[in-house]
């Protein structure tokens, strides 16, 4: 079953728009330039926080860019607002929470606004088949599963780009006057070939950034959790920024949750796949179904040979994604250990895996029936 | 006197922002694969008018793309709409009102709407030092010029880019899609270090060629009557138009008011010489002493010479001025008998330019005073 560790290792590409081949996280922030989470900046968190949420315990949270900053203004009473998005292209899957699930510990936790991005003009722009009625479908069907996770109704702002336009384009052509298509071909990789709404959208992405400092007349800082593939935008806004008096946005990165069916075969979860993919709307019995046909296992052939030399917790998709999705370090440390030993077969960590995921989704279902009704408490008065 | 003609013919530039050289309007129609307004289009056009303005009977308006289908359409019941604009930068000047002049005459006779953009975020990306807010306070003065022309404030919408980005910014989202940067480097001469706002732009600028359309439900069709200097935007926005599967938007293109100080030293007047414009806020003193100070004469050095061999009207930029403000056709023919022949000194020919522009200019400004109530009218509601 080892098959994946014959593999060539393809090569690793992390842009906006592409993640590919095994990731080196540790080579993604030398080559972004940005730093480790390291473990005094953990507890200097913990002391506003009490206690570190798992993905921060876990560096599912790993690298940042200036959140030492933060803590330093947090500290001198300068409270900072949130920034994060989806830009909807399809239905939420489980991958999509991630951020937004430690977005939402961050508000709580800071008590501080939240400025929530649909930018939904961007996949529109960089998928040739993607009409504007589909991107709005998916706006409106994703921002449920955003409200579905509790964000705080007073302290959350959600901008959709292209209906927010007024308040937001005025500034994008601030930040795009900055920009030169030599810097959005280094850092994007664009051609001549790009389309010239593609090439203008890190603008719109920007905006959020400083549109709360605008607004209040007064510069606020800014941080941004999002995973680490979004980081060439905030590269770019952050130089700009800085150009027109504001504050450099901070950052803070996470990891991918890898697609069912591997992490060497995708480098994140992907929509697109349908089989690897588990959305926030599928039922109990699709959940079970993809995870027991699709995860892929990192045990052995056979039940016998499994007693005898165990699984691969860190290739398992199961195991992976429990340290995503279960709180609880000391049943993921036992897990673990069980799967290790060959005490735990691939079929009973994947009915472990199972039940947390549903249980999870159970009530994010609940809530999402009941977040149509909460919209006009999110959406930005235009 | 003569010393323009000595000098070497400069190249000639005509781009949406720099119009300079000698103006060879033949070439430009070849160039720019326009065509020229013929005569038996313009009679078709009287069909309609009953009778003909003054600039298409002097081919100030001298060139066209599809106008013959838009009478096509219009005969079979078909209306189009018209669509010009200003990009705010400066104070209006009387060059800027030629085509709006005869704009308002194609929505009087023909009895149709008017969309008129006020791109204010255009000059903005284009030039360094220009800021929104300087933008914003030349948008607001611009637009009493323009309603002191009186356009019908039933049919004219003010369209202005910032302000209605909500309407605007998804259609030029789709426009940006179909434009590649291949095409907008070729057609517009744009280099790596071009800033993403001024390469987007251009779809901003094709929005109002068809949101009647979007907003109507129905494919409306578009002449765009305007200085043959913003030909690029049209040509690239006639194609992505017709993929959209919309109307080509036809337009009608008129040569430029030359500067005061002759047409060869500056191919359009340019707001930013201050000496070679008039603006429509001069006084009546400072127009008479521009036009004395500086309009180009075409005439001889002393009285003697002038009676003796007579001047050259066709460099004079006092007679050229009468051709875009004297509507008169015999009076204008007469000005120019006798000011060839020596008849009219230089002087005289000044002093009858002096009277028609601060006729025109004391009606002007006793209507554009009063326009700032007007606004609300024509300003479409965001």
């Amino acid at each position: 079953m080892y098959k994946e560790m014959n593999m060539t290792k393809e090569e690793m590409i992390v842009t906006p728009w592409e993640v590919r081949g095994r990731i080196d996280y540790d080579k993604l922030v030398k080559q972004f330039g940005t730093k480790h989470l390291t473990d005094d900046l953990l507890e200097r968190i913990k002391k506003h926080t009490r206690d570190l949420h798992y993905m921060l315990r876990r560096k599912i949270f790993f690298s940042h860019r200036d959140m030492d900053w933060i803590l330093n203004e947090y500290e001198k009473g300068n409270k900072f607002f949130l920034y994060t998005g989806r830009a909807p292209s399809g239905p939420v899957h489980m991958g999509h929470l991630i951020p937004w699930l430690f977005t939402k510990w961050l508000q709580d936790k800071f008590d501080v606004e939240l400025w929530f991005q649909f930018p939904d003009e961007e996949k529109f722009l960089f998928k040739e088949e993607l009409t504007l009625d589909e991107t709005e479908r998916f706006t409106n069907d994703n921002m449920l599963d955003v409200i579905a996770l509790g964000f705080n109704p007073n302290k959350t702002h959600f901008l959709i780009d292209t209906v927010h336009a007024k308040l937001m384009y005025k500034h994008a052509c601030r930040i795009a006057k900055k920009i030169t298509f030599s810097t959005a071909k280094a850092v994007f990789g664009y051609t001549n070939e790009t389309n010239i709404g593609s090439i203008f959208y890190t603008a719109m992405q920007a905006v959020p950034a400083f549109l709360p400092s605008v607004l209040k007349g007064k510069n606020i800082p800014c941080l941004i959790p999002h995973a680490i593939d979004q980081d060439a935008h905030f590269r770019v806004a952050r130089d700009v920024m800085q150009k027109l008096g504001y504050y450099k946005p901070a950052a803070i990165h996470c990891t991918f949750l890898p697609g069912l069916k591997g992490m060497m075969e995708q480098g994140k979860m992907s929509a697109s796949e349908e089989q690897s993919a588990i959305f926030t709307t599928d039922s109990t019995e699709v959940v079970a179904e993809k995870i027991r046909k699709h995860a892929f296992s990192g045990g052995q052939a056979t039940t016998e040979e499994q007693r005898k030399k165990g699984g691969n917790p860190d290739i398992d998709v199961s195991y992976q994604w429990l340290t995503f999705f279960e709180e609880d370090d000391r049943k993921l440390k036992e897990i673990r250990k069980y799967y290790k030993s060959g005490k735990m077969l691939t079929g009973e960590l994947k009915n472990i895996l199972i039940e947390r995921i549903n249980t999870f989704l159970k009530e994010h279902q609940r809530r999402r029936d009941k977040a149509r009704d909460m919209l006009d408490k999110f959406i930005v008065r235009d």
